[in-house]
């Protein structure tokens, strides 16, 4: 199980993240690649951090909308979807070639990795856009129940994928994130680390309900936006070996 | 001599430029990255364009200003130029290359390209920028008196430089462009296919007060902002075999 | 019967529309606020060219997608649809009124206006945001069967309206436009002519399976994207007297 | 004297700033237009601020450059500056009269700012500007030994000014902000505290050298960024009655 965190959030003068101190513990990178945050300057700080760090470095892309940080979905074409993609993966490798680095994954952001997840049709065009990329790259999905349906459509697409579980969030009895909306959707502390436990452990999780749900991942994303954030990694850091 | 034009400037819903009558007419095509124009689904198209007509691709990186179309300085620190310039050539790179294709060589645009000519600082950074560069990439610069001096510069950066003369452009007796608010700045067809010739045979212009001016050019920008241009454009094909 | 068009949608080096021959025919010009089209500097230009034809003007507000040109629905909280609806309806009504015009309806473009129509909770935050906003502008909805429940919607928000058909697009039998992708969508000028003259001697239209629709529209919507659009809507000014 | 701070300077979930700690001190709010940062709901919401601490509110536009915020001085045409600064002083204007506020003043922001300080043409677009703004808006200056002249440029144009010192910044001998590329150019707590006292009770400052200059300022600048530049403007606030 490795640590994958979202990062190089900042944009120009807006800073977002504790990335300096989030990094040392990692094992992946996702950089954001300016559609939705992240830009030129902060991408280079963030490969020239990951570098320093050892960290595996993968594409962030999200939806063109910095004002709402990617977080709303658009209703984009199939061919908008893979040049979005493309263009973003393809601007992230340059950038960490040219620091020595290998972007060898690629993580869509905020809505366009809930469509993905959601839609059918935007997730083949996700799946084009890796598949067709240049050289080969690794997808990262939610680990989910439809996970071997997307080990599938991934195989076809001729692509290799990976899938992450979340250490902060209680599942739903479907295997799904329970909304933030809902109680509990967010755990402390503790049920944190027994989450992670169980998950590095045993491959599961309890859903809100008490069911055991089995969870394929193979990465596991936390969050680095505050000291509390970073608290929380390193001790998560500590479970996993 | 090589003939080289700027394409891919349409954006969104917004179409510039005749890129499909002028493309077969091209060596080269120099293809905006998304910042003052082009965006990534152009891109796409406009890099398919080039594949079937056999055209080498290079990189037409700008200032981030979509509004003003790249043509107005923007006061860019060294950190910000080497982002810029790098991550638009990234982006175009690996769109390139995942079409079969190889970006070979950069050209900046409008207000970046003047402000490379006439500030060494600007022009330092992004030679930086193109030497930081995961893999050796042209800087296309514009044929001037100081082409010598230029290339001095480059050697010491470690990159290959190629310059350009313009068709369609009267020279002043410093081998520079005649201002456009000056009366004869843009040449008729005739004065066009008069210059080409001699750049072609004798390698100089004729300036606006009648000087012989050597120009040491590889490449001849024009453009094909119109039906005009693209019949100049295949005027001046005629010339260079 | 009001002509009104969409207006003002060139973007910087771009231009869009033929703005200058369709202006003299209209009695309303629906004018682009920045955020999917127009600029500062062209929506200068276009309300110079209303006031110098005694054009009414009303803001023609879309979601913030410059790529997209405001064509892609986007999931927006009711906070940002108020904020982006009152942000450019304030942009254009202070441009309009520093060149003695005064800015009198709203009428959003391209998804927000679809959303606006198919989402009750998008028309609520359009409609809040118009009734917040300082001064009395009416909002226009397109002409449907549900025209009587938007009004009294309208009504509810203490909010004036208006309601515009369509000259060139086939209805279908629930009195919405027939999809593009169906035959038959867009008129011929013959049909177009047709529709209009019905619109205006008897208030209805013939659904694409030919029966008749009453539809309560006070303006009618033409578009001036080429040299046919703008001979279109000359013949349709004659019929509108 | 009043007290005047850059606020409504966040963009998006990018947050900057501590506004609602700040509000309660000043008198005039200079609120961001969403060229260089700002959106429609942050601009809400910081008008919502300003009205609850009965704080004077006016517009603080920028250079449309979101990622340089607005500090990248960037080579616009007359037409260019009468658009952005109308087009963001509109949306401030418009926002504002809707939570029962008037936009009273304007302050160009970052390298706006610097330009209009500098470049006599950049000022002369800046005042035409305000001058053929639809209502009379005051345009704020930096007190400066030229402010005799501004005020004869102003009165030329029609329009009203007033005059901005700062509070924590040394000033050379010339009566201009001593660049903080140099030592002492950011003053100490007790320093600055020593230089508000002297401009409110004398009307002068004492330059770098010593030397004592008369400055003909309305109002202060004062920074919030972080919680000891709250302290700071509480601290000022309490010699300003």
């Amino acid at each position: 199980m490795k640590l994958n965190c979202d990062l190089g959030e900042s944009f120009g003068s807006w800073k977002m993240g504790l990335d300096e101190q989030v990094m040392p513990f990692l094992d992946q990178a996702n950089i954001a690649c300016g559609f939705h945050a992240g830009d030129p300057v902060w991408m280079t700080k963030t490969l020239a951090l990951a570098a320093a760090n050892g960290v595996e470095v993968g594409a962030h892309p999200g939806y063109p909308d910095l004002v709402g940080f990617g977080r709303r979905s658009m209703n984009c074409s199939h061919d908008e979807i893979v040049g979005l993609m493309q263009y973003q993966m393809a601007a992230l490798d340059g950038m960490a070639q040219s620091q020595g680095l290998q972007m060898t994954y690629v993580k869509p952001h905020g809505a366009l990795y809930n469509d993905m997840m959601s839609k059918p049709s935007v997730r083949a065009s996700i799946m084009q856009a890796v598949a067709s990329f240049y050289k080969p790259v690794r997808l990262v999905l939610q680990a989910t129940p439809e996970s071997a349906q997307h080990r599938e459509e991934a195989k076809s697409a001729a692509i290799d994928v990976s899938f992450e579980a979340f250490a902060d969030r209680c599942y739903d009895d479907d295997g799904r994130l329970l909304s933030r909306a809902k109680p509990g959707a967010v755990h402390n502390r503790e049920r944190m680390l027994a989450q992670v436990q169980q998950l590095v452990s045993k491959g599961t999780v309890t859903s809100v309900s008490g069911n055991t749900l089995h969870l394929d991942a193979d990465t596991l994303c936390v969050h680095g936006d505050n000291e509390e954030g970073v608290r929380a990694i390193a001790a998560i850091r500590e479970l996993i070996v």
